[in-house]
């Protein structure tokens, strides 16, 4: 005699999407956004583990113990609210109108994060695993959130094959876009040193100036690259220059500048690292003036190629919403860039055009379309994968 | 019957150096300090005119109608006294202690006035013309001062044969420098005007600092020249770059700079004004931000080249120093460049060490040595130029 089939749990992706953003979880805040997050999944027979590191609230969920693993990471926190004021409504109060859900975290992320638990709700039977990475740390400095769970569970050797980011990666209308990589970035803090005088006695002095003024020179005439498979060129701006001397006849002592490099696969952050304090070095040579050079890499390029990981995804999404999803590697960073060291990573999720600004919102038409979507994609990735 | 040679008229340079000094004239004021000139040029035969160019009292004073007219050019006006607890003496005080002389214009340079009326009183009888061109608008912006003077006596054909400047040109000891010449001084003001955005979109921005640093870089590239008889090489200087932006992940809007270039007679401030403003207009092509520029010529450089005049003068010095003075071009701008224009023009006075500082003083012998300099070179002027 077999055993009936499990019956899925209905959870509405509105009504949870509502009561996450009723918590004003402004990074670094959690106000029990994560607590919510947790009884949905244990109710679903996840076991929940919470990964606090410093002040920030992670939580790692997994059902099943089989591979392959199938992960949905995400974060609960949110960016400050802007001006109050201007919203037309409470930024925390969910308040649905003419079917739009408006609040912050609506669009980044918390109705995916819903829409991935309902999801799961109805797909109750499932070889392998479903698991949950989510933090509350990605909009804030990013430093005790997804990068340090992925240690934690790479060190004591969980197995995750394969990613999913609840990230808004829509452009304009829901499907039409999912990404499968991101730029890198570095930002180099460059120092010269030298010494001040008067400008009618410039052998007296030496001017910090040409030796920075060599340096950015030749970081900005380098082409870093044409691209990369689907990449843009990776490309490098000089952000500011600083010096701050008021008088017209004096050499000043010191001069700045910040420079920030966005890269694509072709790169990694620690090459053009060298580079960068190589450069320095070099443009001090002649020089009286000295060069020092701070970097570091906020993240390092990545690209999940083509593939049946991919393939399984435009699927999902062309079956619940019609659309054929831009395969694009666009946009700043996201906790992507710390997952790749696990597995293959995907991203895909709500329209972003509200994110980040006031009256933030997602019609709600558009939650459960996302839910139809990621229940397409459980399906069709234990069909491809288990 | 001949008439009996006129007595010369005995005025103590000390005395009227310090009375010269009990006037605060700091610039642009006057306090009476040019009517206690007149009155004493008066006295001696001269025939005087006030010039005022807006707030500002100037004087040219001349004894005699015939050529050649030797003019001595100065100023009265001096600079503020910085921190006044400091100084050993008041200031205006004129105190002398230990045979020096304290006072603002011990060295610049009232001293140097009254040792020329002094020796203009002991030289009763002399072909030509003796003038003074004094103003006191020397140590300030310099607008309403010689250069209006000038001016004024081009308009009106006022011819001065040879000028003397009285600026304390001396370095260690009186008489051990004579400045023939000056470098020239421009400076120039750049902006380039972008479009700020996102440093993960540059498309959508236009970063200005990449066509700041391609200006700045050509600028600094070029070897002006290699010196100019007798003179240093001319030097450009970036003085200050400003963009002022704080935030990592943000193309500015603006970017600033500004240089100056000391140049020798190779150069005419109006070419090398061109040559930047050209540079600027060449850097934007390609680029979508636009770099505009802003020059102004603080002076021309000058030479008075080695011959008759340089020679009375050096000679003069031997006769009262027993030293052989260097012919120089170094140091700052002085009102030299403004009389250039009329007529060959060479610098001599004191020993410039104090001047601008608190206690600024002067040896009252060196003001006496520096009278005898100046009748020999009264005298020797007109035995070979009359």
């Amino acid at each position: 005699m077999t055993s009936p089939a499990p019956e899925p749990v209905i959870i509405d992706p509105v009504d949870l999407a509502q009561a996450l953003i009723r918590r004003p979880s402004v990074t670094p805040a959690d106000e029990g956004a994560m607590d919510i997050l947790q009884r949905q999944l244990e109710a679903l027979g996840f076991g929940c583990r919470r990964m606090k590191f410093g002040e920030i609230e992670n939580l790692y969920a997994r059902r099943g113990t089989a591979r392959p693993n199938l992960c949905f990471a995400g974060h609960t926190d949110v960016v400050p609210v802007g001006d109050d004021a201007a919203w037309t409504a409470g930024p925390f109060e969910a308040q649905i109108r003419d079917g739009v859900l408006y609040g912050r975290g609506a669009v980044d992320m918390k109705s995916a994060i819903a829409a991935f638990v309902s999801a799961v709700g109805n797909s109750p039977e499932h070889p392998g695993s479903i698991s949950f990475l989510i933090t509350g740390d990605e909009e804030g400095v990013a430093e005790d959130g997804t990068v340090k769970v992925v240690e934690a569970l790479a060190a004591e050797g969980e197995i995750i094959d394969h990613c999913i980011v609840g990230e808004p990666t829509s452009a304009a209308l829901l499907g039409d876009m999912v990404k499968i990589g991101r730029r890198g970035s570095i930002n180099a803090w460059i120092t010269v040193e030298g010494q001040q005088g008067h400008v009618a006695y410039p052998h007296r002095a030496a001017n910090p100036i040409p030796v920075l003024v060599s340096i950015l020179s030749r970081l900005q005439s380098r082409v870093l690259d044409e691209g990369y498979e689907g990449f843009q060129p990776s490309n490098l701006e000089v952000t500011t220059v600083d010096v701050g001397n008021t008088a017209t006849n004096v050499i000043p002592a010191t001069a700045r500048a910040r420079v920030n490099i966005r890269f694509n696969p072709a790169h990694r952050g620690r090459d053009l690292q060298a580079w960068i304090e190589g450069e320095c070095a070099a443009a001090g040579e002649g020089f009286k003036a000295r060069a020092e050079v701070m970097c570091k890499i906020s993240g390092e390029a990545f690209l999940t190629k083509p593939g049946p990981f991919t393939e399984v995804i435009v699927a999902a999404v062309e079956e619940a919403t019609g659309r054929s999803p831009e395969l694009s590697t666009t946009g700043g960073t996201s906790d992507a860039r710390f997952i790749r060291s696990l597995c293959p990573v995907v991203e895909f999720g709500l329209v972003g055009s509200t994110m980040h600004q006031v009256d933030e919102r997602v019609p709600v038409q558009e939650i459960r379309d996302l839910t139809k979507a990621y229940e397409a994609l459980i399906r069709r990735y234990f069909v491809a994968f288990a």
